[in-house]
Order: C-alpha cells, then sequence, then structure tokens
C-alpha cells in the first residue's frame, strides 16, 4: 500500500531547495512512499532541475502541486484562517483532510500550521488543541519524548494526563517500546512540591492502569535515558527546548575553541569539526527529528524552519513512520478507552 | 573592615572535607575575610588536620563553632521550623540574623535554608519569598542570571517584576554592569504570546524607566549572551537549569566518546579529558557559581549540594562580593524607589 504524504515545499527559510533535496531522499529510502509537493510550481521544477543523479522511477512518486500563495512566517494564526486558502500549507493539509494523503510535514510558521491543522483536520475526541512533540536525544544512545512543547501554554492535570498518554501511545506505537516509562516533569521528585495541576495530574496517572507512570523527573531526567516520556506545559517544554538548543550550540562552540587552544593545532580543529557538527545537529532535535502534532485526526509533522535537506528527510520519515502505525487511529481509540477508566475509578 | 562569613560546613555530599578546603581557598584568596565554620566539631578538626600547607595566618581567621545537629537533605521545610535550633544551617544563619556575620553559605537542602532564611533573617519590604538566581554562562564568555530557579514555582506579573529588579540590581552591583540587559522568558518574541502573567509584566516592564528591559527572550537567549538578566517562575527556571546541568552532561560525554571512537587515540582522549571536566564544571553553573536568595535582608548563598571544595569556593567568593557591594540594601533602597515609581505611574 503507498504511503501518500503532502509537503509544504514553501515553508522553511531554505526554500524549496531543501524540501525538495530531503523529499527525494525519502523517496529513495521507502519504496512505498509517494510524495506531494505543494508550491510554487516554477520554484519546484528549479528545485527539481537542479538535483544531481535523479532518479526516474523515484521522481514517478513525486507530484508537484501549485499553490498560488505562502502563509509568512510572521502571519497571526487568525489571519492565516482567515485569509486565502490557497496556501501551500493549507493546500497540503486539505489533502490530510480530504483523504488524498495521510500525512502532511511542512517547516511553517507552527502557529498557523496549528490552527489550519485544527480547522481542517480537527482532533480526535476529547483532546481541544494538540500537544507538539519531538524526540530528544538521551544518555546512552536512546530518546525521550518531550510534550508538550508551546502548543498549550497553560495545561491543568487534565490536559497534562492527555499529553502523558499520547506521548506514551507515541512511543509504544512508532518507536515500538512495549511499556514506555512516563513522567512529569516536575522541580523536585517529591509528591508535594510543584504547582497544583502537576500535583494533581501525578494523582491521576498514579491510579491509572496500565501505564508505566514513574512520577516526577526533575529537568535533567529528560536526558538521563531513565524514562522515555516527559510531560509539561507547553511553556515549560518550549522553554526547556530552546535553552537545550541554545546551550548545545554554545557548549559546541566552547569544545572547538577548548581544542583549538589547547594543542594549537588545527588538524585536531579540523578532524573535529564534522563529529561536532553531527552532534550539533542531533542536540537540536526539533531542527533534526520533526515534531509531531499530536491529537489530531491526522497526521502532521512540523519540521524545524531552518531544517536542511536531512532535517526534512527526517521529519518526512517520521511522518511515514507515523503512517505506518496508524498513529492517529490508535491515539483516538486508546484515549477513548482510557478516559472511561478514568471516570469510571 | 573584615568581612565575616557563617559556613554551615556540614551540608553538601561531600561533607566538611569540601566546605573545609573551600574555605582555607577563599581565606587565601581574599585577605579581609573572616569564616565562620558551623558543624560537629570533632569532623572539622579532623578536616582541618587533614590539609596540607595550612598557613596559620590563614588559619587565624577562621573559627569552628560546634553545632549539635544537622538538617538532614529530606526534611521537609514546615518540620525544619518546627525543629531544634542547633543545627550547623540554623545556627549559621543566626550569625547573620544577629549582625555577627554579614553572609551564610550552605550546602545543605535548599527548601529548608529558604525557611530557615525567611524565618531567622526575613525579606526585605514588598518581597514575600526570595527568588534563588545564578549566573550562566554564556556565548562570549559572558554571564546570565537566570530568576527564579524554584522558590516560586508560581509568580504572577508584580513577582516577575520583582524578579526582574532584583536581578537588574544584582548584576549592576555585583558584576558592575552598566545598565544590565533585563528580558522576560517567553515561548516567543511577540507581545502576544505566552501566559497572562508574562504579558502583564512585560508592559509593567516596558512602562518603568531606568531599566534597560529588553521585552522577551526564548529559552535560547539565556545563552546567546543578548542579555545579562533572564526572568521567569521556578518552575520554568529550574526545569531550564536541571535540563541544562542534564544536556550538559550528556553533550560531554558524547563528546569525549566521539573522540575515542574517531581517532582510537587514547592519547587525544586523554588528553581532552581535563579540558571536558572544565568546560562541565563551568556548565553546571549551581554546582560551580552558588545560588544567592535574592530578597533577604542579608545574604545567603547557596551551594550545590555535590559542590566540591572549588564549587565551595566559588560559592564563598560570590558572598564576599555581595556583602563588598552591600546587596542587600541597595536591595531594599532600590526596589523601594522603583515601587514608587510604578504605583505612581
Amino acid at each position: 500500500m503507498p504511503v501518500k504524504i503532502a509537503l509544504d515545499a514553501m515553508g522553511g527559510d531554505l526554500g524549496p531547495r531543501a524540501t525538495v533535496l530531503g523529499s527525494i531522499r525519502a523517496l529513495n529510502a521507502f519504496s512505498q512512499l509517494e510524495i506531494q509537493l505543494f508550491g510554487q510550481r516554477q520554484e519546484l521544477e528549479t528545485a527539481l532541475q537542479a538535483l544531481p543523479n535523479r532518479s526516474s522511477a523515484n521522481l514517478a512518486r513525486l507530484s508537484l502541486i501549485h499553490s498560488s500563495s505562502v502563509v509568512a512566517e510572521g502571519a497571526k494564526p487568525s489571519s492565516v484562517l482567515r485569509g486565502s486558502s490557497d496556501s501551500s500549507m493549507a493546500m497540503a493539509l486539505r489533502q490530510v483532510a480530504d483523504g488524498r494523503a495521510q500525512a502532511c510535514v511542512s517547516a511553517g510558521n507552527t502557529g498557523a500550521l496549528m490552527a489550519l491543522s485544527r480547522s481542517l483536520i480537527g482532533t480526535v475526541s476529547g483532546i481541544s488543541r494538540p500537544a507538539i512533540s519531538t524526540a530528544i536525544p538521551t544518555r546512552g544512545g536512546g530518546r525521550c519524548y518531550l510534550l508538550d512543547l508551546g502548543a498549550n501554554v497553560e495545561a491543568d492535570a487534565a490536559r497534562l494526563v492527555d499529553f502523558a498518554l499520547m506521548g506514551e501511545i507515541m512511543a509504544r506505537r512508532v518507536d515500538a517500546l512495549k511499556s514506555p516509562r512516563v513522567a512529569l516533569l516536575n522541580v523536585g521528585v517529591e509528591g508535594s512540591k510543584g504547582t497544583a495541576s502537576v500535583r494533581e495530574a501525578n494523582v491521576l496517572l498514579s491510579r491509572l492502569s496500565g501505564i508505566n507512570y514513574r512520577g516526577f523527573v526533575e529537568g535533567n531526567g529528560i536526558f538521563t535515558g531513565e524514562v522515555d516520556v516527559v510531560v509539561c506545559d507547553g511553556f515549560v517544554g518550549n522553554a526547556v527546548l530552546k535553552a537545550s538548543e541554545g546551550l548545545a550550540m554554545m557548549l559546541i562552540d566552547r569544545v572547538q575553541s577548548t581544542f583549538e587552544a589547547h594543542w594549537g593545532s588545527r588538524i585536531v580543529g579540523a578532524l573535529a569539526r564534522p563529529a561536532l557538527r553531527r552532534l550539533k545537529n542531533q542536540l537540536d532535535p526539533v531542527r533534526y527529528n520533526g515534531a509531531s502534532l499530536l491529537g489530531l485526526k491526522g497526521i502532521v509533522v512540523k519540521s524545524h524552519g531552518s531544517a536542511d535537506a536531512t532535517g526534512f528527510f527526517h521529519a518526512i520519515s517520521r511522518a511515514f513512520r507515523e503512517v505506518d502505525q496508524a498513529l492517529p487511529q490508535y491515539l483516538a481509540q486508546e484515549l477513548d478507552e482510557r478516559r472511561s477508566v478514568i471516570t469510571l475509578s
């Protein structure tokens, strides 16, 4: 069965060059994949023609669909909703809404993507706003889903429980973990610590059977590898993620200059650079991996605005895996089952 | 004029060995410093006798005061307040309260230190709870004060403005910055983003003259060097700080194993190790620098529980500089002046 993904090829700082190249890589990697590229036809064709080694077999699985406008990076979600429906983002999302594609990937304006996704695709029962989640690299080579990353700047206990359930389902389905370890982010590990929402969510999750809930972790717990899903409100998650990106950039710079300063050796510096660049990419998880909008009736993956072709490739791969695992269907079904348990108990 | 600092020598995971060694280093560094060590006399004496190169001139500025108990790491603040007043922490804080020392440094239980500080020393007018702040290293070799780090898990707009003012005064007085750049941490830089508290604080700070307020920064702004003070509630600050510590640890590990894997060379690994360890220390700011409790009538610096002698030395140095700059007096005076302006306008 083919997997059809609609790509907003105009989003992202690097323009169609990166999205087109990322698409070609994904087509090479997944033989069942079909990509629909939405954007200015002329630009997309130019980007395609500039590619080296185009395999015609792969190009047969790529279609271009012209869109006459692009959602501006600074556009407000409200004006995007009122505005024209012929943007590459809206058109790509409509493919998912209408069942002509199983997933959408965009590197455009996050607020607009969120608003258009809610309006065109809709959320599963009981979820008012999707949560944004990405896989953070951990010690020992693992990964940890952090959510929410900014869609919900405030979250009461019930919302935090929703995030926990959605993250757990994601890690179980998409990463094939048998029993993902789930934790709530807090300022300490004792039950008395934190805000009322976090304490109440802790009580609710502790009572819930069928979830491997591990209680509270502090911020460092995101990276230790001790849990697979860490839940917090979108303000905290966004601050933590962006601070981590900032720190990773600074650290890599310092490591590089430390090496160059200490051995004066440009050779060591030159040898180190590619390894450090790889590390920097890995530690810039949103840019690198893409972030899922969880809780929609369809699959939408946000690629970082400054993602290069590799970043796009990873975002498309994530969307592909979510389609393959029928994530939204499981999410809707399992959330319903869980909620009935919470209500009964 | 001598600067007298009371040290809770029993706090911290490494016990008196680290606190005593850190104290001796501080006495070597600051000729006006006098240290009062509070703890089990026998343990303190043993730690002192184990020191190499004890200079009798420096030891003359060190006094030992016996305390018969220690605040347990897991003790609840409420029980510490009700409990015995003969702990090393309570006795050291009482020195400040009674004017027999100008600052207290402790690596003990943060909640207990906060509760005992409020109760014994008291807060300056208008500040109900102190904020915790530490200096985070930034790109370009600078530093940025982040506050609050966990004393106030929730903060309304007025509290955020207090934090901004206290951080600004700290950076101006203690770091001698002429006009520290202050920002609010948010999930975006537009005025419409974030929680109600953050948006309201933004309006209040924008109207305030005499403060170099730069608006919102996102999490990465803590590390870029673009601002000197970043303000957020204690939940967010704590999550960001601990996530940063966790990420720094993971990154340093990965850098090390990347180097070792790529050149197979143990020599490069061995050469890199001290430089990497230095970096790790620098990027573990609380452990390294100590954190100030801002808004008290006296000076209290929290040293990290797992701080070694160098960490203690830095915490004592911070306390020394705060004494030297008469921080609490300026804080009380300037907060009063600012508040009258806010009320008038």
